[in-house]
């Protein structure tokens, strides 16, 4: 078994998250709906949006880690790696959603993970503009908005055809076999939202969904909801329903293991 | 020519507009990832829910205009028709995206267009849960936010392939024809984005999207945002360009005629 980090120390890393969670929102915030740099760094893969509020948000990050953890590593998306065999390892993604942020659209989140030897140990999904972070270790998740502090629980959900189920994009993220998967579950699901990326993580946490479907995901994209969803009370998984490794890819997100299992039925037969 | 409501009237029942967003916020808000009665009126058409927020928040708002202006008409999603051939007419709905709001998701919106002998001529789409307000009428239209009110404009998007589009769900919301169409706009755009709802319209308001396209919307869905998209310099047609009509149906709205242009070529082959 890998060993647990010691409660003071999660507890004390706790409340550095929330200090990154406020220093790139400083950084981010006034750029959105603003003169924000953009760049497209797709080339001929097809637009793929970097702004200002990705880069600088990323660097306000990284600056307090490298002040406060100087020897903790960190993975990032704009910034690259920087000792990601260490003990402690910071996973980030400063705009998850750019092309959401870009559009004016308030669903685009700060995603922060933190492994501990290996493992994704504690996670916050944040959203600025609506002023609330999630955050969650294994010890629970809760949900910091304007008005307080409370609990995040997933809800009961023993069905696929009761679910309220998410992907951001269909067509745009999925390949034809995935696409014929995703298609499958959401015939059978009682409601689909689409565009919502790790946005719709923090509302399986906060039982008002009850499955995500993502695929092609890299690690800074999904880090931080494993420790998040599991201390609300769900799941993270690959479409074959094993427990997510440190690459990304296929993933569902769900807060009962009843209706995941019927949403792996045709998503195991896309799984690569 | 149809004759243009005078500019004093047409100042106060702007002010009424925003007393009507903030009661049926009052009541709408509350309910949000809360108990919010969620009922399934869609029978053997599939889920089409409606919650007390719906029925509530338009309750609020006809009270408050048959208090005041006994003599308006009233055409709403839930409660239906009252004088609808007045010569002002108010048309509401108090949740569009009931689907995101029963989701947790903060982009439902409450819309409130107002005609003027059969004509749109002012109209909101406000999210109280985001603290924003946008208003607009052929003099002009604004963002009323937490920090304080802005103008509304739409950005210049001479060419497809730079547009920011937008619909909310392709493979739910549009028929065979239709769903080729948007595949086709869509392929052309810069980037699309989906499950926005009448947020949208808003962000063409706003000059952060450039395209919207809907299909099968009623009036309540769409015609607030005919004098607040026209107030920010932008333009609301149906599938083959023509100025749209009071039943909804095929919508686009566009922040530049050379744009929505081009993407009329592939939408008027499926124009009903």
């Amino acid at each position: 078994m890998p060993a647990d980090p010691a409660p003071d120390q999660l507890a004390e890393l706790d409340a550095f998250l929330l200090e990154l969670n406020r220093a790139s929102a400083e950084v981010i915030l006034p750029l959105f709906r603003a003169a924000h740099g953009l760049v497209d760094k797709g080339g001929a893969k097809g637009f793929d949006p970097v702004t200002e509020a990705d880069k600088g948000g990323e660097a306000a990050i990284r600056k307090l880690i490298a002040e406060r953890y100087p020897d903790h590593g960190v993975i990032g998306e704009e910034w690259g790696e920087d000792r990601p065999d260490a003990e402690w390892v910071w996973v980030l993604d400063p705009v998850d959603g750019t092309r959401a942020f870009i559009s004016g659209l308030p669903l685009w989140t700060t995603l922060i993970g933190l492994r501990f030897q290996g493992r994704p140990v504690l996670g916050s999904i944040g959203q600025p503009y609506l002023g609330e972070v999630f955050v969650g270790h294994a010890g629970g998740a809760r949900r910091i908005g304007r008005e307080g502090t409370s609990p995040l629980r997933v809800r009961e959900c023993p069905n696929l055809t009761d679910a309220i189920i998410a992907t951001t994009d269909p067509e745009g993220c999925f390949d034809g076999a995935e696409l014929g998967a995703w298609r499958q579950v959401r015939a059978a699901a009682r409601l689909a939202r689409l565009g919502c990326d790790a946005y719709a993580y923090a509302m399986v946490a906060a039982g008002t969904m009850d499955l995500v479907v993502e695929a092609g995901l890299k690690s800074w994209d999904i880090d931080c909801a494993i420790p998040l969803i599991a201390g609300a009370g769900g799941l993270v998984t690959d479409w074959r329903g094993a427990p997510l490794g440190n690459d990304g890819g296929q993933v569902a997100i769900a807060g009962d293991r009843r209706c995941l299992e019927e949403a792996l039925v045709a998503l195991k037969r896309s799984a690569k």
